[in-house]
């Protein structure tokens, strides 16, 4: 990928972004506190806002700002505000609904029998037409939020008892989702029928916890206890956990590209450690398309691994040639035209005295628009490099994702309308290769891709999309609702 | 009154509190500044928060900010964010619904046929009844606010068009409002049937203005059209303004609070003007309860006008023994011990060199729990005044209203515990009479007060409600529901 | 006065502002507290920004911030980050030295000997010639301010003891000051030799208290010693108090203008109290050019009590046909243009049904640059007028002020460039008369002005200033000095 | 170092800090933004506060903010604010002088002949001392910052000429310093005599720049000229570069630690790139110190390039066994119990599936306090590692240094109390070795360390200090002096 780091760095336009992390505690009595490390934890899945939702046992509290978890959810006065041994928590970047407050998760509804609250990462595939339903029969929407189409579903449907209203709910809608929710009683943890979001649940003493990554376990020192399965629903209460399964049973598949690009590396995520796929798809990357060169040079920070299994693979010295300056964060925001220029330097500077003279093998996870690609080739050659080749860790990425992930348009994305030989010329590197697509399903574990019924969803790779995709096949319609301007 | 200016002043203990002011522009290029200066001028009516809604023709802007409007509503970035011919805006006191943004008007509702945008004053007597029965089938609830539960009885209607939506929704209302509401094509004024709160149609070039108060037309130079009329629904369109009249007609019932506290001087309000109402008020109050004094001396500012018509009456010098420090604002917010206890001279300070001496009137508007009058008579003692006689413009308040002010419990009012002597008592000073509910009756322009059908809503002082108060009744069970903490 | 209020309001083009009020504590446990109560006192003499120095027998601390006291000064932990029985405090009008917490009062320096806190109300003619010369020697100016001159003569005296540098400096200062400071052991005030600026003494059960005010002696309860002398030096200690008169004596020349404007009307200043001397020149003014009329209207809040004396001795009521709007505080900052055009009505509007058909005498303290004035009289001939005549509080106003006031260049004063009958017709008043030189005098007490040896200052009237004007016979090169932009 | 980054990450309590980053343009037309950006590039050396200084050729504007240059620097209004082709910008960490925007740089002073700006990198060692003699001369101090000191001497010289009067300032100065400043017409730099901490020369088309790092030139694209020389004043003007000498000539002293953790990796300071100096302390490392392992893993970000050099030489993997997570910035500053406790892994988390079962080599730094090593050891071990041996990229870090970089006291330095065995016992390692002084002089290019006149300041390894340490010996006395508590 054009820009990141070894945990995908703030948001940038020319990048993927995830939109959400998710988390949940339930019987701890710092709940709150060890939402908000986990949260923490999971920062690289969402950087616009994070929300968290507790409740005591008598009332729901909850607190949801702009910012980072770590500048807005450290402070004792806002732990204190969020009392009880149950919480949950969720990270967005802001994409499907816009920014504003209004959009930020745990979403809460007050319903007639108690209050509920929810978080979810995803995507929903027909969330606008049920909206739509939703309104024709008086529903009024306060967000343009996925999740707040789920609460209206809760609370109109025509069972009785919240759990039997929940899966009435969620066999209503399609897409992506991965959600952990809050009732009076009761944690719900819950993976979509394909389980293309990840979810996973370890315990802390007496406690139970949902979380997007292990790494969010590791924070709080929690035990991973297991993935929560394609399908299946887990209900928390204080007698013990319990699982659902309202779906009819299908074989998952999940996102391959969370291996590549958002997981952090010292997670383990379906199942499989992420820094150990990474390098083994650089192992596999130095073996389909090897070149003979001095270093390989990693794209900081998340082409690290690919980097360092490529130069052991290939027996070519890694090196640093790229500095990345850690200061760039949500910052630069308006630059003058004299930054704007300047651009790309103001993340990553050319180790001018290691790069001078070589010939060079940068490795990079993904590339969206280009641009990016063609501006590192560029520097590194200012430094002196006599040779760039440029290895990508995943297959050309041809089509946009609707799972939640936020992609550009498919017009957008070059490899869409480019083939690699042209890329290679627009982004001036001397060479370029992208992992085959077997080749990527050899490093998480498969022999190949299975065509008549792949293994996870690689859509943004293949553009073959697992579920249907209602909300898009009438998108000019969706756009043209009005929009309210609110204020913040 | 205890405490307050001639607008009256921003809150306190001691003291009545509007809930809220409302406006309305219907066809100005500049309408979302004119909105803020009628606002501006109505701000005595609230001052917790403000709000502006507007229409350009295609979609709605909204902005809402805890503050002053003239902090929040007056730069041209603002302004500029809320374009189009059309605009309503609202004042809230911090009532019905705590504090937080959620609660501030307008309120906005996307319906299936388009976006709606209300704002209202006064209070419904039924809205927690409504509450549960729309949360029973399926409705979710965002704010504790009356004005959400309006807009889900014109959601859940089911009635075709907008308007007999929105007039099936006023139907099944009770309690007291005056309310403003834009529509995609549409701006509406109603009053309840009774027409306890006000709202005026005033006309500037061939825009139409709706605004709680004349003195908001004053401001933008618009003309005084009338009065809208109790149990009126007017519906403003590019084709002019027609009226509905959807109640059965009754009498109106006016609050005839609004003439001795609440209403702005210099404003007609149900076709009275207010200052000289305060007047005769002062008038009648020196003929029924007069007494031989040196100087006659309001306590500022609201008393002013009552004390100059008392004075005038008896032929007794007006004078300003008390000055008020109008740097007193939202301020002293979280004051030491020592600012605590010094209280009262924070605001008001005794003009010592004018009350040494001398045999002293003075005049108030309305006395609610008693504390602040005592520290009152006793600065004025302290001065040097020889005695202190107090003349109160309103009957003593005996009673809560449930109409849309914000009145202490009836156990908390001192006139609901105490007679008149005991009260002087308590406050200490040497004579203490309130002016008659015949006497107010007289000062507005009537022979009396008819007791089989009163002309006014004077229940705060007869405890004669004119309407049911279903919420009241069972207002154990209401305080129950569990809350939300809610950041803001 | 065009635009003010009885205290008078928030800052404005159209009018005169005081720069300063200061205050002291020498004794008492809550001296901080007590600091910020009579800063808020004394609130209307500036408004733009606060400070307070405290000492706790160890160390100073100091707070100072931009903004009213009632917002910056109240809570408990800022109070709490000020101990000490011992607190001087300054409130300030933005002049001299242009905005930016570098001004703010009181200044420290950290001498030699100690530290040492200084607050000035006032204005020094020769600060500037004073501030080259010590430049010249090495010493650095952080600030624009005067009172840092101050501390810089203190800081390169060749005296040995602070009282005895303390007295070299203000030897050689020209100019209005009071002022008060506080070193490691005493309290200091001290007006200049003319006593142009108030200054008076007050008592606080064993605690000493100086203040610009009376007003600010009201708040805390503290009993009015007397007034500091023109000219004295009062030092404060832990052994009580003691006087020196370090100047050669002269007649006092106390600013009358703080009678007609500046000084709160409840406040006694240089031994009369100013609410009774505003009813005189009303008096005084009936008597000099009564006019047949149905109402005397005070533009509000300052021309109140003249208004108030007017009526009296003319026998035409009193009638409040002007409402003023208290919202009005530093809002509006950037007004659209459609609220600029709008203008006065912000603040100010007619009591219409008061002033239709009627023959009004308006009553204001004085006319700046005319615009206000020009704007009430449209308003209230709009409103319905039949006549108006204009009556002013003070002599035509025609010359700055360099002692602390904040008046327009003398090209802007409208009665330095115009006759009465002039501006009478640019006002387009029917009538307009000002109180004569002698008729102010004799408000205050004279039997007339002392052609030979005036008993006030009274230079913004007669353009005799009563000490040298160094600074301002070179203005030119001081405004041609480089100013530094500074980020606050 | 316990805790850093390849560059070196905000303020930690277990690590050293530099204090300052200093940047100058000189004739370009974007001289404010060009500075933003090398303070941006310069930013690891401070991450407090940053501040610009401008000139126009008429007057000078300065910005100083607490926060990143990111946040705060890069806004258009903010570079407007800063007209001019000279600019000059400085980062700071919070160290001498305590925080508070008074201590900020650049600092400014109004002279007599002009104004002057001034920032400063590096700390004098006789600063108080001459603080104290100023003070009794008269000269009055607003903060606690030794810039400060300068512009007093240069204020308070004999010399007539601006040039003269600041060489005569430096030669009473001790310590290191690397400065830039701004006077009207000129850009001077300077480095103490011993040259301790770094400056470079840069030229940009017609432009010169300084900056204490290539990584600030790299940033803006300008080319590297030359370091300015230990002892050299260069004096940039319209006409060109003229260099000074104001002091004896003796042999430099650079700032050793500058390679180890200080400098960017991408930088060449004092002739020498940092980065190769690191690979090479790790070969050194490799050859002093070998054991068997299974792998080499970096403590991020700081200990990266030492760990490639390790493995490399070693012949042992390189791979990322701990993860660093960027998001912990100036965030969780006042976090919970439960939070605090949690301690290291907010920042750094194993990489479980790598470190399970072998035998792990961890390379850092340095070591501090020894807590961070402790911790990383035991989250090493709790994730299955069956050996940790521990290579610090430095000696043992024994005395605190005086030159600008903020250390503890000695006594809380662990190499200061502890042999090294006692310190691998401290932190649960299974070995520990740190490089050898004469190692460390090898990686720079040295043969050995010269003991009679070492090449470099070493003195935080060996307490042999290059210059007087005045003020450090009679520091009881600096620290009694009476402290002023600033509101900023």
């Amino acid at each position: 990928m054009d820009d990141f780091s070894l945990l995908p760095a703030p948001s940038d336009d020319d990048a993927f972004h995830e939109e959400c992390g998710v988390f949940g505690v339930f019987g701890h009595p710092d709940a709150a506190a060890l939402t908000a490390l986990g949260l923490h934890a999971l920062q690289h899945r969402g950087q616009e806002a994070a929300g968290i939702a507790a409740h005591d046992g008598r009332q729901f509290s909850i607190e949801r700002h702009v910012g980072l978890v770590g500048d807005n959810f450290t402070r004792k006065a806002v732990i204190d505000r969020l009392p009880g041994v149950r919480a949950i928590g969720h990270n967005r970047y802001s994409t499907t609904g816009g920014a504003g407050l209004r959009n930020v998760q745990p979403m809460f509804a007050e319903f007639a029998g108690g209050g509920f609250a929810v978080a979810h990462n995803g995507n929903l595939t027909n969330a606008m037409a049920l909206k739509r339903e939703l309104q024709r029969r008086g529903s009024l929407f306060q967000s343009t939020s996925d999740t707040e189409t789920i609460i209206h579903l809760i609370a109109t449907s025509n069972h009785g008892r919240l759990l039997d209203r929940f899966i009435d709910a969620i066999r209503r809608i399609e897409g992506a989702y991965s959600l952990v929710a809050l009732s009076e009683k009761k944690m719900l943890g819950c993976r979509d029928p394909l389980g293309v979001r990840p979810l996973v649940l370890g315990k802390l003493e007496d406690a139970y916890i949902l979380a997007s990554e292990t790494c969010a376990l590791d924070i709080i020192g929690a035990s991973y206890v297991r993935d929560i399965n394609a399908g299946e629903v887990v209900i928390i209460t204080d007698e013990g956990i319990e699982s659902l399964y309202p779906f009819e049973r299908q074989p998952s598949r999940f996102c391959i590209f969370e291996y590549v690009y958002f997981a952090r590396p010292d997670s383990a995520v379906d199942g499989r450690g992420v820094y150990a796929v990474r390098k083994r798809i650089g192992q596999e990357l130095a073996r389909e398309s090897g070149i003979d060169a001095d270093i390989v040079v990693p794209v900081p920070d998340s082409g690290v691994p690919a980097a360092i299994g490529y130069a052991e693979e290939a027996g070519i010295p890694f090196d640093l040639g790229i500095i990345r300056n850690h200061y760039v964060g949500r910052t630069f925001i308006e630059p003058t035209d004299a930054i704007r220029h300047m651009g790309v330097k103001l993340k990553h500077n050319a180790n001018r005295a290691i790069l001078a003279g070589k010939r060079v093998i940068l490795v990079d996870d993904s590339i969206v628009r280009g641009t990016t690609s063609m501006k590192i080739v560029q520097m590194v050659r200012e430094a002196g490099a006599s040779e760039v080749h440029m290895r990508i860790a995943s297959p050309p990425t041809t089509d946009s994702c609707f799972y939640g992930v936020d992609t550009p348009e498919k017009s957008k994305l070059i490899a869409a309308q480019m083939t690699v030989d042209e890329i290679a010329r627009y982004i001036k590197a001397d060479s370029l290769a992208f992992i085959s697509i077997d080749g990527l399903y050899r490093a998480v574990g498969e022999a190949k891709r299975n065509g008549e019924a792949p293994q996870f969803c690689d859509a943004c790779f293949t553009g073959e999309y697992p579920t249907r995709l209602a909300d898009y096949e009438d998108r000019g319609k969706v756009q043209a609702l009005p929009r309210l301007a609110e204020a913040s």
